[in-house]
């Protein structure tokens, strides 16, 4: 019997992970009918994240009552495997966008929800929390999940606030001693596949601030009100966090919560796999099949592909690449480890031809790569 | 070492099937430096079919002084191969489109150097001859190339003429006594993928007329006197070939070459197969490369790639297909032995974009194909 393991990152806008995973094996099953097939949708720390790791390995989906973008009442659900002892969050699920629909406002969205989130999962015993950063509405640092585990943000009068985008500035002093004491004692890995710093022109607010509202007057006054929040944890909480990497994530969620959480910010594809453990999964597998939108060795960080070829080149297994484009210059992805990189495209045809036609396109490259091996290994 | 055989199409417009050999090659040679790789260009029949079988087999070509598309003095070239006794002549050498430029007159244009040629090899010890039908600018039904070898048409006076166009017509009585004695005892082969029969709305002139300089007022004059070739054939060489499938290749050369000269008409793929014994290449072979502009299934007379895989197939060799595009409902073509079909398509752009990049392209598919099969069998 062979063995295959499908780990495709999405094609953003085309095709869900999730969906990738579903096409791939019916393809597979066409050529060898008894195949073991492991299937692994990559989540990316946006919306699906929680149902991408719960598909994965299995787990249990919780959902309570919390505080949504705006403060409202609301409810949101966070995501448990390894036996009750991890709990994955997707920040989207009670601070995302889609939440608030027309109501785009990050003077006034909050992350609160996301902190209870955190605190209902160590309450309930997990001592590790995968926190995907995407999707926001926010810009807030991560404030408002800091102040729902316990961070006291005190303004001039000494009085505590949740401060939000627009209140940011009237931040006088942080006091974590209240903060959840079980917070200490968890692994907090942040997964986030962007770089950009905290503030200034590559910051939260003038890069992700316009999508989530921001008006040109406001963006400075977010990106003020950012710069404070980090002025402010170096020297109460003793970290300089202004020129990390990733800091800018999700309305500068990054930031906050290596400043609060103590998270370490992870790409995505590192944490997927570590989380299912793929490297154990590797042995006896005659060929991955992972993918993605566009293949290009310029901008590998984040990338699910190259991430994924480290590993099976270590293991010898290996590695096909099914892709919508693939860019110039991609001759560095062989060198890293993929083995064999094909376009769904099968004819010359501009995007908006090709996107309809996309599942069926995808779901033929992989009947015919499969066709051939099989020919190829009977001769 | 490993063995391929390279035996594409041309990518019409693109690249010649002569280009596309060279670049499979440099390919396949990245990661198989010491391969054994035979590349045999695929002739059509049309301009470069004696180029290519040379190319193929080895030979010689040889020029001689005949009459050009207007009766004008010029030269012409055939080849030779399988030690002197087989001759490949392309029509196109001296009755060809090119040759003429704007002169283009489907009424006085002859294909009497065909005949010359033929002749010529006759004469000089060629037992079979190879007659690629393709780019002609004549509409003579061959009467001119079987005039130069000695089949006498006789107008209502009773005198011999060489009938054209316009004048065949005129044609009263056949007379093939005088004709050359070791015709007979030659084999003729003319390669003619096409279907169209002699006359009528798909015949010679109402099809290929236009592009030959016919204008519409012209159009049913040659139709009328290729009807009347055919029934002066009927009456006086007694075969009935107004219906034959192909007869009405090359201005009805097709239907000249069957009843002057004896002619099979044959596919040019198999006529190619045959002629470089195909079947006695492939022991021992590890992939065959074929390819073509477009891979369908639903017009699959004088496709290369199908042809091909009927006898790969038969033998048990791997045959990939490096195509353009790839047509829908191509399952068939698994059925018909082809192992894997390969778009160099990589990234969705119209046909204006993609052909300028066909060449890398087509390079960067089979490198690509070439490490993917390195990595699964090192596996």
């Amino acid at each position: 019997m062979k063995k295959f393991i499908l780990i495709p990152d999405s094609f953003k806008g085309t095709m869900s992970s999730e969906e990738i995973c579903g096409i791939m094996e019916s393809a597979i099953r066409k050529t060898e009918p008894d195949a073991e097939i492991l299937s692994i949708p990559v989540a990316d720390g946006g919306e699906g994240t929680v149902d991408a790791f719960l598909s994965a390995v299995g787990g249990e989906k919780r959902t309570i009552p919390v505080k949504g973008p705006l403060f409202e009442e609301t409810s949101a659900f966070y995501g448990v495997i390894d036996e009750g002892t991890t709990a994955v969050i997707e920040m989207a699920a009670c601070a995302g966008l889609p939440l608030i629909g027309e109501r785009r406002d990050p003077i006034r969205a909050t992350t609160y929800g996301v902190g209870e989130l955190i605190r209902h999962a160590i309450e309930h015993g997990c001592k590790k929390i995968i926190l995907g950063l995407g999707g926001s509405a926010t810009n807030d640092g991560g404030a408002g999940a800091a102040a729902a585990l316990g961070v006291r943000f005190l303004n001039q009068e000494g009085n505590p606030f949740v401060p939000t985008g627009g209140t940011l500035c009237e931040i006088t002093k942080i006091d974590c001693s209240q903060c959840l004491p079980a917070l200490q004692d968890t692994e907090v890995i942040a997964m986030c596949d962007i770089d950009n710093p905290l503030c200034g022109p590559a910051g939260a607010a003038a890069v992700f601030g316009p999508q989530k509202g921001a008006s040109p007057e406001i963006v400075p006054l977010l990106d003020e009100g950012l710069s404070h929040l980090s002025k402010v944890i170096a020297r109460d909480v003793g970290l300089q966090l202004s020129d990390l990497p990733g800091a800018g994530a999700a309305g500068g969620m990054g930031c906050g919560a290596v400043a609060f959480f103590g998270a370490r910010l992870q790409m995505g594809i590192e944490t997927v796999l570590d989380t299912v453990r793929f490297d154990s999964l590797l042995p006896g597998t005659d060929l991955v099949f992972s993918g993605e939108g566009k293949i290009d060795t310029q901008s590998i960080r984040g990338k699910v592909v190259i991430g994924i070829a480290k590993r099976t080149q270590k293991a010898g297994v290996p590695l096909a690449a099914i892709v919508g484009d693939i860019g110039d210059e991609i001759t560095d992805a062989y060198r890293m480890g993929v083995s064999g990189i094909f376009s769904i495209n099968r004819v010359a045809v501009p995007f908006a031809e090709a996107k309809p036609r996309a599942k069926q396109d995808l779901f033929l490259t992989v009947d015919n790569i499969m066709r051939f091996l099989h020919t190829m290994q009977a001769h």
